[in-house]
């Protein structure tokens, strides 16, 4: 049987992270219901990656047998989209081949985070992290040159969690991964915020995996360094 | 007594409206409260524009009585965000003299209007106009040209609201607005939405007034020149 990529987008206010657990709303806990309904049977969906509680997502891609080969790609992303909840949506659909696995088969994974340092911004609220003091860009850009490449990164990860979720197919990696990208990048307030002041800077990290919670300590650490706490190397 | 300019955003999801209303919640109805506490005495806010269910702003002005002459205008702000909910902020707050009105001393206003044409937009619901079919940029920026300057815009008013609120002190102006600036605009979506296509246009609209739901009204009329379903000398 076919496969199917599903790239979803989603708001992750509502949701206790991507995947399913018992007694809470979770995404995958939205979505397998919906193909279950369209396909007319239980079908499993494979996150390429993890999200925790409040983690959007504007690009995950998601794997699952193809139920309906009948069906243009368009009109199951259409059908999905009728039956999943206005916080979920899947934005594209595309045919893969039997053997497509979307946690093994991505080769990396990217991440933004999101600081913005100037008045409340209630139009941004749950889209970024709202500081009052400045942030220095450049020290912040700086900060994540030493984090290139392949290194172990068992100081940033969460504790009590067993192996992490990211190990390949029977070959788990302990702690290490490898940063492809690092980017921190200013960006214009896109709710409008004339001439009160502030700035929007954007994390943009990429790496062959993240052990869990990776992405939320180094973008705690980048704020030490970017309110001027830490010096760049410290990282 | 000197008055305060207070500049407010707010996220209008939640809110009936930016006055008061008997039994509903809107943002006149959060703010002086707040004012009142601060203050210690009764205050009335007044707005310079009046927005409906599900507008938001990002830099509504609002004057009200200086009650507090001691404090400086950041720590006034503080104090104010402190006790206000989190859908709605005051961004500055700055000293005016005895007669400042922000209703009639307002020379202009500016409206925006997003339309997204692509994939649904978990992340955007509440701030685009979502349409699935394309729009053409080039034909909606065209059709405002005829809308510059002073006309009588009975046509594009919501009914049944009785003397258009922004008439001026003592000189009602009936239905006839000075549009000073009209334009639509391309923008990023600021979500991330890679590769699935799609595109967000933005609708500024300045005036020295706008009559009940005029905004909404050539947003629609907008809409229906961009998908081609209007000539743009339609409008």
């Amino acid at each position: 049987m076919g496969r199917l990529a599903l790239t979803l987008s989603y708001d992750g206010s509502r949701f206790a992270g991507s995947q399913v657990q018992p007694g809470v709303r979770t995404v995958q806990g939205e979505l397998e219901p919906a193909l279950g309904a369209l396909f007319d049977r239980a079908t499993t969906a494979v996150f390429a990656g993890r999200t925790d509680r409040g983690v959007h997502a504007s690009g995950q891609v998601v794997g699952c047998d193809d139920g309906r080969p009948d069906l243009a790609p368009e009109v199951i992303a259409a059908a999905l989209n009728a039956r999943l909840p206005d916080d979920l949506a899947v934005v594209r659909v595309e045919r893969r081949g039997a053997k497509f696995h979307a946690r093994f088969d991505a080769a990396w994974r990217e991440y933004r985070y999101r600081f913005w340092a100037g008045p409340p911004a209630p139009l941004a609220r749950g889209q970024v992290w709202h500081r009052r003091r400045g942030l220095d860009v450049a020290a912040m850009a700086g900060a994540g040159e030493s984090l290139l490449g392949t290194h172990d990164f068992a100081s940033f990860a969460g504790d009590g969690e067993g192996v992490p979720w990211s190990a390949r197919r029977g070959r788990p990696r302990g702690t290490v991964r490898t940063v492809l990208g690092w980017e921190v990048v200013e960006l214009d307030p896109w709710w409008g915020a004339p001439s009160s002041g502030g700035t929007l800077i954007e994390l943009r990290i990429a790496a062959d995996g993240f052990l869990p919670r990776m992405v939320r300590n180094l973008a705690g650490a980048l704020v030490e360094v970017g309110g001027g706490r830490r010096r760049p190397d410290w990282i």
